[in-house]
Formats: C-alpha cells, structure tokens, sequence
C-alpha cells in the first residue's frame, strides 16, 4: 500500500453519505427483536454499481437478485437496501422473490427500475424474511433519507456487532477532489448461524465501469479479504459500490491510483473496525509474511497463522509462542525453510538462522499485553510478502457462539 | 470400513505388548516436571519397521533421524524410544546430534545396529532435550523391559493427555491368528506450543515390507489422518509400526483385507481416543459428508465443517445450526447444489430439497446433549463420501490454550 504517499488524502469523520449526492436513512421494520433494522442509500442520479459477492456456493437470495440487477441494468444503480435480523438463505423460490419484491418496491417509492436497486440481507439463516415488514418500513426510510443519516443506516445494518462501523476520506484529484465514503457490518458470526460482512461505499467520482469493477476488486483483496475472525466465508458476504460522478471529477488510468489509495485507506479503516468487532475480540493482531516464494504463497501462510487457533489463543494469554508461528508455517502448503527462516513478536526475534532466542521471550511478553500486536513470519523461500488482520480467540467468543440459544 | 464383515476379528484390552515377542517400559527420565517420561518398545527378534510422518515442513529432530534410519537399515527395526516433556524441534544440529545419540545409547544396550532403533519425540518445541537425561533413563528403561509393561509406556508418551491411549485386536488368519496393539498420544495442544500426534502400533503378523507400508499408510488415511482436535499438524506427529513375525503367519494379498480391518480397528480405538482426550472437549462428533463428486472432495468438505469454530461452538451450545453445516459445506471448495444438498443432525432431517424443516429443531436440540454426536451434509454433488472425527471447542479449551503460561 502506498496510502502515505499521496500528500493530498484526507481521511475524514462521516461515512456513505459524505460524497456529494448521497442520502441515506436506517429505520426500524421490525425484523430484529429489537432496534434499527432497515437501511436505505440513495443516489439522487443514476451511479456506477459494482460488487463482490461471497464466493460460498450457498449464496443468499439477496446475492442471487443484486449480481441478476446489476447485469440487466449494465451496472446502474440509484439504490441499496438492506435489512439486518434474517439473511433470506437458504430459502429457496419463497426467498428469492421475496428478495425481488424488495428491490421492487424500493425502486417504486424512489421512481427508478427496479433492476436499479441492489439488495442485502444479514441474520439468520434458513428463515422467511417476512416482506410484510420491509414493505411496511421503506415509506419511513424514503421518508426519513437525509444526508446526515448515514449514522442510523450504518447502525441499522448492524447484528451482533458491538459499534458501528464508518469510514470517509477525501482525495484531490487534478483541480477538484473526489470524496469516498463507506460503512461495514462486521464478522462477529451472525445470530445464530454464520457471520456475515456486508460493506457498502459510495463515491462522488465519476469511474468507467471497467475501472470502477477493476478498483473495487483490487482494493477489496487488499482489505475485506485480507482480515479474518474465525475463516469463515458466509451466504450472505457482499461489497457493494456506487459511484455517482457528483463531483464532476472522472477517474481516469492516470489519476487511477490515487483514487485506489483512498478507497483502500476508506475500505481498510472498515476492514480492521470489523476485526476489532470480531466476537469477544481483545486484541487486533496484524499477520505478516515475508520471504515467500509468491505472494499468494505469503497470503495462504498469513491466512493459515492468523485463523490458527493456538497462534489466536496464545496471543490472547499474553504468551510469546513463537514455536505456534513456525508450526503453522510449516503445515500452511506453502514453501518454506525452517534453516532460513524467522519470527518476530513485534520487533523482537525469536527464531532465526535455525535457532531459538528464547532470552528475548519476556521483552516478547511484555510486548503482547498491547492492544494492537504485529507478529511476523519470514518463510526463507523467496521475496514476495503479504499482510492479514486478526483477532484474538477468547473464552467469549466460546461462550458467544456456544449459548446463542441455550 | 467392513470392521463388522470379518467375523474373527476380536478386539482385546491391552497394548503394544499383546503381540508376542514385544516388551516394553515406561519410566522417569526427569524431562518433565513430574512424571513418567521415557518410554521403550523392543522386539525381541528384528522387525520390519514402517512409518507415516508428519508432512509439516518445520520437522522435528527425532523424525529426520527416523525417516534416516529407517531408510538405512532397510525396513527393520528393534526398537523405538520415545520421550515426553521436549518435542526436540527447531533445535538445529545440536538436536540432530542428541535425536541420533538417543538411538545409539538403546541400540548400545539392546545390542543392535543404531539405525535399528527409532526415535520420537513430544513436549515443548524449540527447547534443546537434555541428553543425559535420557542416557541416564535408558538402561532403567531396559531393566524394566516387560510383557506387562505396555501400560506404563503408554503413560509415558503423555503430555496434556487426559488418559493414556491403548488398544488391541486379534483376527484368525488361515490356522493361525496374529495379534496387533497400540499406543497413542493425543493432540491436546502440547505445553505449550503445538499438538502432537503419536502412534505405535506392533504385530506378531509378519508383512512382507511393501504390504507393511501399503497397510500402515492406508490404515493412518482411514483413522489417524481422519481425526482434528483444531486442523493443526505438529512438527512431530508420527505413527510408527513394528511387525516381527512371531506369531509364524505371514500376511499375503489374500489375507490383507483381514488384516488391515483388523490394524483399522486398533488405529480408530486409539484415535477415537486421541478426539475424546482434545483439550477442552466434552463431546465426539462424527461428521459424514455424502453426496461428494470425489472423495477427496467430500474429505475435504468434512475436514472443514470438522474443523470450522462456528460447527464445534454449537454442538458443544447444544444448538441445532444446520444453517453452519451448509455454509461451511458451501465454503469449502468442492462441488455443491443447494438445491440437491441435505443436513442432518443424528437421524434428524433439518434441510432438505431446498427447504429448511426447522419444526425438527427442537427434537435436534434434545439429541445434541448426547455427548457422542453425528452430524452429516450431503452436497448434492455425486456419490462419494467421507467420515471424519472431531471434538467440539469449549471455552477450556481456550483457557488451557491462553493461560499456559501464564
């Protein structure tokens, strides 16, 4: 990432309707037992839409309707909704046109196709999404869309995650500036069943589709793909874009990597907010590799050491483990060469030229009562290098997941 | 499996010691803090020696000694010394040195070729192993050599263990009959770096050397390879067999299928033994995946509901959340219909033909306080199918795995 090289990115307090021509709302239908449930943004003009999907082979109805809209509108969007407390998976033809009709009668209350409308869903799997509710609440949230709402609509999609999750930032660009703003729902695993990320982010730039497909999916490798709670990969997982040319500022191949590093300092601020919201969560753990022979080598090796249950415990306890970071290299199917390779806790070595520094363990100790931990891990195969998100495993998250129901 | 078509089959209490012409020992060398420590198993005549060793790239001292010596001496082996309290791994040349003097000091005392005695090791990684502990309890161990001394090297190989593992059968073969035992060490996550796996299985079988390696590597797919406590693979794991022949059968291509029924059966023993024994773990759950396009992919569907955090929490919750089994089955990167796929808990049918039957949610509920559970997916994908054992994940297990050191 080379976000610290452009001099003229802000990053900014706000979120979705930060860029110019945005508004949104978060109302209460009453899917969830209690709280804001329903999430509106709106585009005053048609935007640019682009999205990554889960790539489970169980996808949700909502996944199956937006990447069906998204191709019959040739990637126009003016709207999404979402609705938190039941994911509408695993419900077979039921579902999906339940799913349709949601879209549909969002796109009737706005005055746009429906194929305009792109949907979301997150909660339970395997339950009726009950569309009596959506279609009560969507007047209250065409009602309530204001530019100052994005608060309740990050708050609305929100499950079991302990804060919402908002993120803004603001780059020039030639004589004008672009904004990007955007807000997440977390992987703290979803009541009762599975966790799901859902992240929206919106953008006053103008971006030909191919470059606004292009950005989205290169920066959502470097960010939502890069974090892990538990490795689990859900239904209902999805990133949606709108980009909405407000501005009147049209990204181009030259300008392109400056708006790539705004996007990835907006996304990435999302990313780690989800991984610090990870069910019973003490500690962001940042996972890097080095020495990989490719870099997916170095991102498999990152993935497997930080969803390593021992590597997450014993962080979580505090204990400078290093032997669990070499282990979970050594099984990750990568190459790797145990004479040339390293750990480090931070900055301290623990293993390196094929021997232990088993003196430098209590500094390594002292060092993990931090909140926010680094470790790394050199493979001794190669150059390539990669960098993943964690968080701690704690007795809560057990309990968390366990006793959902009990 | 066709345990159950081999009607002379007998399974037996006992050990590594039941075949004839084994002894064995079980005694204190000192490595741990307390407790037996050092274990010996001798044939009294030259066996035809077999292993299966880890595949992590991190590999410990002791299993390149052994995968040397056995290389070297053809196939045989005398004997094999196994220490618990220090895996000797990530120790450089220093632990080379002390794996190869540990085998030549019980050679020097059996009286054999030291390429004819191999060696594990188990216990914390990346600490050198005190050579004149072990050179000290040797000739102890050789003093107490005993038929009736399998317990006690059972006991020995133990680290978190909660029990020691043994097993036993017998199965007629022609006139005659040949008796196969057992001893394993279990994947509680070793103090305090990594879990290791240890298997000893001995025969009075004779096997010609090729059927020995077929045998042993087929049987550790069905059993030992089929088992995770948490998807880690230690620098050390090792199932190691001995076979001498004293019971005067000779296994042959018409009698392998006996046989290796028979080895399938004390192997599963010992890893049934090994998930029951996992740190924490207040459950056995047997998940069979059906319906796979290939084995391996219905293996590797298996392997990740076993190991998926969100599957173990809610049996050991008590919660019937098919809705995880078909996530993580949709996630796990083999061939899947949502539309053919079905979940069961016990016999218990929770989604099936696209729908959910959540009204047998409750009836699933009562079952899952068993504490021996199967649960099974089938992908809707062709015929193939997999069994695979776990444990569930209790919060035990993180404070066994956090606060070792603490």
């Amino acid at each position: 990432m080379t976000v610290g090289s452009v001099q003229t990115l802000e990053t900014l307090a706000g979120g979705i309707t930060l860029p110019r021509g945005f508004r949104a709302a978060g109302v209460r239908a009453g899917i969830k037992a209690k709280g804001l449930d329903l999430a509106l943004v709106v585009s005053d003009e048609p935007a640019a839409a682009a999205a990554v999907f889960t790539t489970n082979l169980a996808q949700a109805a909502p996944i199956l309707v937006s990447r069906d809209h998204l191709s019959r509108s040739g990637g126009i969007a003016r709207a999404i909704v979402v609705n938190s407390g039941c994911a509408n998976a695993c419900t077979g033809a039921t579902g999906l046109q339940t799913a349709r009709e949601m879209a549909s009668a969002a796109a009737s209350l706005i005055g746009c196709p429906s194929e305009q409308v792109l949907v979301a869903s997150t909660g339970v799997i395997g339950v009726a999404l009950d569309l009596e509710k959506i279609r009560h609440g969507l007047p209250h949230a065409v009602t309530a869309l204001a530019v100052d709402q994005g608060p309740l609509a990050a708050q609305a999609i929100m499950t079991t995650d302990p804060f919402p999750k908002e993120a803004a930032a603001r780059v020039s660009i030639g004589d004008g500036n672009v904004s990007i703003g955007g807000m997440a729902k977390g992987s703290g695993m979803i009541e009762p069943i599975m966790a799901t990320m859902l992240g929206f982010v919106t953008t006053d730039a103008a971006l030909p589709k191919p470059l606004l497909d292009r950005v989205l999916r290169e920066v959502v490798d470097d960010t939502f793909n890069a974090i892990t709670v538990d490795g689990e990969c859900s239904t209902n997982d999805c990133v949606m874009m709108l980009a909405n040319g407000s501005s009147g500022v049209t990204i181009t191949e030259t300008t392109y990597d400056a708006f790539a590093d705004a996007l990835r300092t907006v996304c990435l601020r999302l990313a780690l907010g989800i991984v610090r919201g990870g069910e019973g969560a003490t500690k962001l753990i940042t996972v890097t590799v080095t020495g990989a022979a490719s870099t997916a080598d170095a991102r498999r090796a990152a993935k497997a050491i930080a969803n390593s249950l021992l590597v997450k415990t014993a962080v979580h306890g505090g204990d400078p483990n290093w032997g669990r970071l070499i282990a979970v290299a050594g099984r990750a199917g990568v190459a790797f060469d145990l004479n040339r390779a390293a750990v480090m806790i931070g900055t301290i070595v623990l293993f390196k030229d094929g021997r232990p520094y088993d003196e430098a363990a209590p500094e390594a100790a002292r060092y993990l009562k931090n909140e926010d931990i680094a470790v790394s891990v050199d493979l001794g195969a190669g150059m390539a290098a990669s960098t993943v998100w964690t968080c701690d495993l704690s007795a809560e998250y057990v309990r968390i997941n366990a006793e959902y129901r009990t």
